[in-house]
């Protein structure tokens, strides 16, 4: 295992020191329970929305807190649902009387833990909502998951819901929005490698030198199917079409394109996976009105990416414009 | 060979068509010959800010190229320098009347052609001024340099120099600027795993699975040494130590810190160096004034990191702080 980590069991809390140091004008990390908060949280008459889950998946969620975007996120162990304190605590920490949602990827850890934590801090007074994302198109069920995964919508999301709040939104019409985006978006991954997690030490799966994974998940569990390795766009076509045939888009729809690295691979090969999809949105009469490429929601050191296409109309175009003030994301101000 | 590509001679021209897809609004790339500039080009009154070199360390140069950083990049075959006819056709493209500063990374065949396309834009009438980096503290000469190697660096000038130039700098402030901003910043990296350069097809070095290289450059090249894998303190102590002697840096400085990621290496290890940095520099009386944390020049999908401190003024800070708008560096606007 070559990995720039001192024990396993240190990694989580290492790197979120790490983030506090890096980012002290943007957020604050609180140890035990661990939770990453905005700067200037709470931010009273505001929505605050809360996130998380396993760790392993940076930036996601750590990386998009701050202004305009998450006001808490709460890391699990690697790839380990957090605890229903971490989010209690956060909720408490971050609430500004105006509710909190929170947004919870499907996974069975999460969404449980998500709830427990919801239903005390309703007995504590705190007006909690959530939304859980489903974009993930590849598999109905999954080794960790009743019905869709949650994966690349969840960042988009969170920017958009995030502008949202921060310009004043109640919780009822955050709430909408964020159902919005997740039913207008849709993703789906794939692995040239796995990733290894610390603890264990070993590979999460083995896949062949000449093979590669269709419909991966991000903790590395299987997809849909394993196919011999294929050119980029080949491999863009395997992505693309499902998603596009699952929304379904359209001749003359707008989407958000949204290339995400696994956390392996380099920036030049998902910028050509980008030009491969731009290829196959055009021969659909899709619009990419808006875009994001990059390594966003990881898994470890797994090489591969995943599409996430959002449907896009006036008002999400706007929330995904707005200013936003964090590690991984920033844009006007 | 596991990569998101089609064939290893497109790689470099396809992954520019998605750069281009993807940031209409920042810049325009044209080919033949290959080079990339910001979106307003040229800007009238401005010096104009020209880099370049081998493909494979993105998002070094062209994901730098907007307002506020690089008028123009040019990009080379895979490791491999840009023609002179490239950053001829980018001068052209991109002065504005006020004279062009190149951004030279300290490689032989680099500063030779940047050397000759300076001559060219000179006999046309364009006033050429140049900075080459070579801040690499791991190795005198190397496989592909006489003098130090221009690695991290690169990027913090390419920023501040950029900001500078924004604000309306003379063409001789950029350059006393850029030679302020080499002369106060050194790096060292170091690497857990090789990368494959597409048309050779296997790994460029063979590196054992309890092997570690310091002192790596960012092609491959040897570095140092060889080690047994150790824990992050102790690497980050490897790549720490030769800086900090070197500049040299002394109790009560302040420094922007840099921790880099290869192209291979996820964010969670990299956030997690950053603790380890932070705690060494501590422990110095070195105030990390300022920091960035993430993969901003890589070799291809090699896994490592490196360190870059830039000792910082009150100048260079309220430089860096400049609002810039690029793909890869974005605040403030």
């Amino acid at each position: 295992m070559k990995k720039l980590i001192n024990a396993p069991d240190a990694v989580v809390a290492e790197a979120l020191a790490g983030l506090a140091a890096a980012h002290p004008d943007l957020l604050r990390v609180h140890f035990n329970p661990d939770y990453i908060v905005r700067a200037d949280a709470p931010v009273r008459g505001k929505v605050a929305l809360i996130s998380g889950g396993g760790s392993g998946h940076e930036p996601l969620h750590g990386g998009f807190v701050g202004r305009g975007m998450l006001d808490a996120a709460c890391p699990g162990a690697i790839f380990t649902s957090p605890v229903p304190d971490q989010m209690l605590a956060a909720a408490r920490a971050v609430h500004g009387g105006r509710g909190v949602l929170q947004v919870v990827k499907n996974y069975t850890g999460d969404v449980m833990n998500f709830e427990m934590a919801a239903e005390l801090a309703a007995a504590e007074g705190i007006t909690v909502a959530s939304v859980v994302t489903n974009d993930d198109v590849a598999v109905r069920d999954s080794l960790y998951t009743a019905g869709r995964r949650g994966v690349g919508v969840t960042v988009l999301l969170e920017k958009i819901v995030g502008a949202a709040a921060e310009a004043g939104a109640d919780l009822a019409t955050c709430q909408r929005i964020a159902d919005q985006v997740n039913a207008q978006g849709r993703s789906m991954g794939m692995a040239l490698t796995s990733c290894t997690v610390p603890h264990v030490g070993r590979p999460t799966f083995d896949l062949p030198a000449d093979e590669m994974e269709i419909g991966i998940g991000i903790h590395g569990e299987p997809g849909r199917t394993r196919l011999p390795l294929a050119p980029a766009a080949a491999v863009a076509e395997l992505l693309a079409r499902p998603i596009i045939d699952d929304l379904p888009l359209r001749r003359g729809d707008h989407v958000l394109a949204f290339v995400n690295g696994m956390g392996g691979t380099p920036l030049i090969e998902l910028y050509l996976m980008f030009k491969e999809l731009t290829g196959i949105l055009a021969g659909q009469g899709i619009t990419i009105s808006r875009s994001l490429v990059g390594s966003y929601i990881t898994s470890l050191e797994m090489a591969g990416c995943s599409f996430t296409l959002l449907k896009l109309d006036d008002e999400l175009t706007r929330l995904w414009d707005a200013p936003v003030l964090t590690p991984a994301l920033r844009w006007g101000m």
